[in-house]
């Protein structure tokens, strides 16, 4: 089984930290590919940033799905992640869904807990989108400014350990969601110290996409979700292009 | 991996259905234990029989579910499921609730489509109570009765397939689930004959109990979903009752 | 009239004090009989309890319900209070859903106060199974151990009287249902110390049982509230199962 | 016991149906004030109507409460009923909400029936405004003109009666309301030809009444239901200017 | 383009307010007819005074509405608007409705600040009425007593500038609206101290006035918002008797 | 007073006619810049085609957006409206969402009336995720195909009037909004044949536009919609780079 990492930041370090943890959380047979867009921001964090990433997302997906089984929308908040799921054939999930439904099945309410207080009403939106606001306990952002996205889960542990404390005692979070690609990996290190389960966006993301891979669900031929017809488009990538115009 | 797939059912026919689905959808390395149901009625369909397939799930998982990696409550509507998420240190998810939880990652919009009027009441509960109304499609229901519970899925195969095209063409409904542990395996039978993709309950819970298997959450030690205080209880059996005055 | 008090807990004290709660409230003519669970644990706290307590409230009101008028599921939460309305050809209401519709017609927004923290999420599943989230100010729960479930009431007074004052000043609670059949016959004794609207479930549930049996509505002969056709059903009581196979 | 039944409407007619019904649903003790309104329209349709009979309600309350122990807001969509129950001390319940409060306990999900096209959308906000949306089966009107506001159930019982089944069956109503203070008595008449219970607004609301009045809530002392302090008024009644200004 | 601004508030104070805030929002061509109710309380605070003020609207807009191209309901809570937009033949709007949808253009989550801890509650149904209660940050409502309501604005000011400031650092309100007429024009006066934008209602429901009487919207000639058909009307003032019966 | 629109679409076509039903509806002294996407579909009528819509709004506003009072995202469906609020310091509205919010004040249910069944899902997405599902009567789609995207309006002029008819009398839509940048226009010519108003996208949100410049509500400092800090940005247009790394 292939799957498809597509991150639309520009980091590669923020990538690297993805493939690094998607493969410690991936099947033994799962083969990862990860990409890093090309046009946008080092770190998505505004409305803004995900408007240029959505389109960001679908150039990664029409240049790299080929032969993969599933595709990974590699940010949190899902950027294009609608689109992806129209264009292609294979299942297309994102990181902030996968992260949302995984911890549905883990307790009743959750929180979503950051290192950026920016990401918060951005965060509460994709909640909504979901319709999953009634399972949401609270998204709690910790305040300060942060040295580099690289490494902000080192240097901001303790203070995102006690943001969970506060989202379980205050808030009656019985599932945490440490939320944004940068925390990746960081659930595991933290468990110890945090009573209630962890959700890491992108471990929860691969296993749901060998899920889906494995499930093999028909691609719909009706509805909102078929493939579009062809149609033109300029001013996009070459693969793209041919994604929208059916000459791929 | 082993998987626990406790049938609060008594129906050893509709055991044996959901294993060898389950048995169909699972990883290779997946040990399934699927066991039946010793008190209750030969097919869950009303408020009343669910009421008590509560209690025979929690018994059923108390004596079953050591050495298991997950638990999985095998009846649509997951009588119990709450209780037996609170009760085992190992994660437990619901037929319905896999369903309903997978099909929100293959479109927007879910309809539940099911052999018998009686269950649609029932079954929108169950979205409700997960909180998921807002992606739900429709729930739609043939209207006669069925000749046997084991081949209620061969008898009806027409209609049902029928029946989906409505929720497609009227109630737009993006992704199908064929709802109740007695249409196990139907999906894949009849995925060519529906233009959306088809959701199979068995084959969801048992991917999503190993994707909570493998992202190995820690049990809860605080709020509701800690494992209750030893507390006694009488008139149970005596697996459920060590496992509730903790002597287990 | 007659009205069954069905408690499915395995508590004769906590039978005694809704009984006596219940007679208080009761108009003249009213008869009560008042049962005590055999299977279950002395007070419904969780999740599991209350799966437990599903089946024994049916097997309560299966054994006693017979020239009764209306019947009440006298616990808190509600266990059972569904197939018990399907069942049973009298009008049935539970503990919570008497209280928490009372207070609708007392005020906009209710706070429910009770003296176990545990009780609180499983508190709130019940006020939004019952579609109320939005009337719902809050729930409160007192955090510390208590010595005796008998005696709660007494030896939290004060401290659920200052709760109370916090639901009112913080979450502007226009009504206040003391939650929890232990805490019955606390309203009339505090209600001169709380500003606002005290429900007492117990005299709430009685009352509205009144109410209906005089209302004296049918019997739904169609909808998911019609009695269940004749099922088999194994391992649970006679009386119970002549409800379900209908050689009662 | 003493209840006020106090019509907004102008027409006696309808005052007199209304405390023909409740007579015959109240309890043996229950003495019933039924007063009409001198300003505002014969019966109460529209959005319009009912602004005018918010002030009428309160007027007739403030004439006519003093000595009753509770009071009843006794046309369909309750024109005045918040601010009723702010300004008295008793409790004050309207006929729609009592309606849809007895039917939740009766069913999962109501419809009401009427007569007219004209109240649905109406009906709705009165079913918003109390936040029981997702207890709602459907609102359905009869479509064409009526003789007499009189006699309207009369003249229409056989289209209700088609309308009504409707609701069930296409709807899948578990509980129906006759909504309209002019349909009061018919649930009585009808309850054999419709399968699922029938909800008569005034009995419910007569019912409701002595209930909360026999419960005895204190009145609110702070928040929102509380007394409002004085104030003065012009322009109204002498003993709604009293009410006002604690001047009674 | 001239407007009507029906207060139905009985202070030339308020209305004075209103229009002062009113001519300075309105554009150069606007003409501006402010009119005071001469039936109910100098100031709207309760829902009690909201029952008394609906027909007073009415009365106002039957009178005054002849010649005007819109009409704004110049009280926050917008008593009356529903009965108004069925009656007139132009587009009529409410104070806080058109601050809460303007506010909405500019933000995702607005806070309403007001000077009276009374109003929130009746704020909060305006809110729902209006179905944006997924839209709401919060309300905060100021504690203690004010000296004039002609002048609360100006006693208040540094209060309600701190109480902004709270809505925005603890609710994460994205825009403000300074709730109730005494506050119109306060907006313009602090708006360099609060770090969101400020909505007035007053200026914003004049310039939706405009708004929508320069797109010229037909009357509805059928559903709900139709004119209804005539009926007589007693104990009204002249002017809306004709609007009822249809004799203007 | 000058405002932008900005056509995500790349069909001068669709712009030609937006900017001609924009003179209509704009106040005299009001000067419109309309300008046309380089980048994406010709008609934006997918997610996908929204992905793509969205960075191509940014880029058209981060290069027109200087010097102009307000700006509007021309594109029914709204991409890159929430970005583009954050990055600009004028307001910015939506066509979808000044449709909306108008029919808002016209009644109390609206339906969207288009051309295209593909268009429905999304259109619900966007009614969604503005919080206005409680507000939404039905969309309703046309079935076939279309010649010309330039001329559809005309093509299908009847048949949207059916479709209207439908939405009212089937729907109960109290309002309805003509959806997609192509319709534009079509309002004003059939106006006469629609029993209820009709709201068109362009106008709306033009007349909405000038509201919000003229209420000149001030630029949040503090919040999700504050200028986002300077962030390089790669592989955007330079108008936009410079807006996202504040060399602007």
């Amino acid at each position: 089984m292939k799957i498809l990492l597509a991150n639309p930041n520009t980091s590669q370090s923020v990538t690297d930290r993805i493939a690094q943890v998607a493969r410690a959380a991936a099947s033994p047979g799962t083969a990862l590919v990860a990409v890093t867009g090309s046009a946008g921001v080092p770190y998505i964090a505004t409305r803004a940033d995900a408007a240029v990433a959505g389109r960001t997302t679908l150039e990664l997906m029409a240049e790299h799905a080929g032969g993969c089984d599933a595709a990974i929308v590699a940010a949190f908040g899902d950027p294009g992640l609608g689109g992806a799921r129209e264009l292609l054939s294979i299942p297309v999930i994102g990181l902030a869904e996968a992260a949302m439904l995984t911890a549905c099945m883990l307790g009743r309410r959750f929180s979503i807990v950051t290192f950026s207080g920016t990401l918060g009403p951005w965060y509460r939106e994709c909640v909504d989108y979901n319709g999953l606001a009634s399972r949401l306990a609270s998204i709690r952002c910790l305040d300060g400014p942060f040295d580099d996205i690289a490494s902000v889960q080192d240097e901001k542990e303790d203070l995102l350990v006690d943001l969970c404390a506060r989202a379980v005692d205050d808030d009656q979070a019985e599932v945490i969601i440490l939320g944004g690609a940068p925390l990746a990996g960081l659930s595991a290190r933290v468990a110890g110290r945090v009573p209630v389960p962890l959700v890491d966006g992108v471990a929860a993301a691969v296993r749901q996409a060998e899920t889906l891979a494995a499930l093999a669900p028909r691609k719909a031929s009706v509805g909102s979700f078929r493939r579009p017809a062809a149609k033109s488009i300029v001013g996009v990538s070459t693969a793209l292009k041919r994604l929208f115009d059916h000459t791929n």
